[in-house]
């Protein structure tokens, strides 16, 4: 028998293991059956939580940490990856403006900004990159994006010419937006938006009535959010020539959306697809004998642009077979078959707490790809 | 492809479903991937509780219900099987003479009787049966057997002529055994005690000082119940001529296993291997391309008579791949691979309360069913 090759790519397990751990824990389940096996880990993430960790354990990249400003104006640590191909960096906007940054007493849409995610993408920039993949999921903030570019140098102005306070709050103000000082590093700078969000900046789908609330806004906020931002896309349209608000894309991270289309030189894509283009997967799944995939939670939602199911999509492609891991299986997920993953274990022992799932880990998924590994072989033979 | 055949044979899981049951759920998955498959039900024990119906279930034989004395005295309910053969019946000591049939405030070994049993086996012989299987785990008496002989009609006499009480704490009284009257059905009825137990009847590993605690004796009582066994012994030799003392399982069940074998004819097996001759699994096996096994829990202890092992080890000789099922996987399984269990699963798809994962039963079997075939599917193509 010609020696296997395994290509591991599961996302990571929340609160649990990154998606490298996950790698490793299947390797050493699958080498007690397959010694001599190739193995070959590609780290995943879905432009989420995790997106920059598993680009940079993918690609061979280096993690970095600097001093932000948070939503409500602290200084915090964030992190931002370079990839291994030294041109690409990778940030998470919830590492800076992230709502799980924000106590839930404290979370007031009207004030909170984008500033800190400006901060880290000139961060970025000090290294050369001619690239951003800029994962915008979690944020605490309803500003348009107008935070982020503040720090990037842009200057909105009221109409006496004061400079407007940071959050969405202030936007109903504006009346004047000066680009001449953007920061220079910003030319010829592509940012690649993961975005899995199609809502436009206003109205009933737009950022502030869909996510609004769940940053911490009452209905009467809700509405002048969504008034201040249409009045933000009129002023852009008007000063700068650019139609922001209708655009599908717009309002995601509390019109983010918007603030990278009007700012920046940026393009959206879904953000399972920029990890897979990054971590260079479809390659390294040509003449492979079995994927394995997996994430913390899989059920049928999982075919909405999450990683097992984007991985199954390659792989499948190659009639490379696809095994999913997951903590926790959920409904129907029958409806996966169908669509390239073609078996899913769970990986909890027994019924324990959670806590104490969570703690053993490593040892679950080791113990449950070693017995995939058992049953791939007596069924080869 | 040819069609599969696959051999179902589980134990039931304990608290959530019978064998017949498990063997529906695994069924019920492989089915969606292998429709045109075989599927061989082998309902399976180890002559602990569920092997009456197991046995009923795997020989297409009946289960009946009677009155009899429950171990403090009381009418219960008990049940027994009458296996497709029709020759042979099957009971659980359990059934009549159980701990779980006592309040744990009630426990008094000095005191339960394993009488209903002796009612139990003569409601057998009343179909006309040549041979009872008898498990005898579970036991909450310690009175040697002597409550089941009386009820065969074996009388116990003290010196002044007067019929011993019922219970362990009386044996030191006996001074007579009377065994004229004993039931005519017994002629020629072969009892095949299933018991795993190899424990003598007295002394440091004997049935008083190994079980007795847990059935509730206190150190007094366990000195006392121990000095009756041994008085016990001594009037059964020098009276019936049979030495029981010092035999290997005439411990088991609080030295049930003695009275058995001073009143009765039988001998004692395997519980695992008994299931195994009268379910017909060895049969059933031959040529068949899987053979799926399972118990509610699973661990290297399942080597020490469990029915995953002994399914295992006869599935093995055939050289029939063995994937096990089980509901918890505890330590050290890997102790169980060398020994025939090709591959082990569990069922849990999330970290749920016990109390849902019991009513989820047949679902999660389906499920993890299901996906083996997937997987063995992909395998193999």
């Amino acid at each position: 028998m010609k020696h296997k090759t395994f290509v591991l790519a599961p996302d990571s397990f929340k609160e649990c293991l990154t998606a490298k751990a996950v790698c490793q824990a299947m390797e050493s389940g699958l080498k007690k059956v397959f010694p001599d096996a190739k193995f070959i880990h590609v780290p995943m993430a879905d432009g989420g939580e995790g997106t920059t960790q598993s680009l940079v354990d993918a690609t061979n990249g280096t993690l970095h940490a600097c001093q932000v400003t948070s939503p409500l104006g602290d200084k915090i640590t964030a992190h931002y990856g370079i990839l291994g191909d030294k041109t690409t960096a990778v940030i998470e906007m919830a590492s800076a403006s992230g709502i799980h940054l924000v106590p839930k007493t404290k979370r007031n849409p009207l004030i909170t900004t984008t500033f800190g995610t400006g901060e880290l993408i000139i961060e970025c920039l000090k290294h050369g990159v001619k690239k951003i993949i800029l994962g915008i999921g979690g944020s605490a903030t309803n500003d348009g994006g107008a935070g982020m570019a503040q720090a990037l140098g842009i200057k909105f102005y009221d109409n006496e010419g004061k400079e407007l306070p940071k959050g969405g709050g202030a936007l109903g103000k504006l009346a004047k937006i000066d680009i001449t000082e953007v920061n220079p590093l910003l030319r010829n700078i592509e940012i690649i938006v993961a975005s899995d969000v199609s809502n436009p900046l206003c109205g009933e789908k737009g950022a502030s009535c869909v996510f609004g609330p769940q940053k911490g806004a009452t209905a009467e906020m809700v509405k002048q959010l969504d008034q201040n931002l249409q009045h933000y896309a009129s002023i852009i349209k008007s000063q700068l020539g650019k139609e922001v608000a209708t655009i599908p894309g717009a309002g995601a991270a509390g019109g983010l959306g918007a603030g990278l289309m009007a700012f920046t030189n940026s393009k959206m894509q879904k953000g399972i697809d920029i990890v897979i283009h990054y971590s260079e997967l479809r390659q390294k799944l040509k003449g492979a004998d079995f994927c394995f995939t997996g994430e913390g939670g899989i059920d049928y939602q999982t075919k909405f642009g999450k990683t097992p199911y984007g991985v199954a999509q390659i792989a499948k492609a190659q009639n490379v077979p696809v095994i999913a891991l997951a903590g926790t299986i959920g409904k129907n997920i029958e409806e996966l078959y169908p669509n390239g993953i073609d078996a899913i274990f769970g990986i909890i022992p027994s019924a324990s707490p959670i806590e104490e799932l969570l703690l053993n880990g490593f040892k679950n998924i080791e113990q449950t790809s070693e017995n995939i590994a058992r049953l791939i072989k007596i069924s080869q033979t």
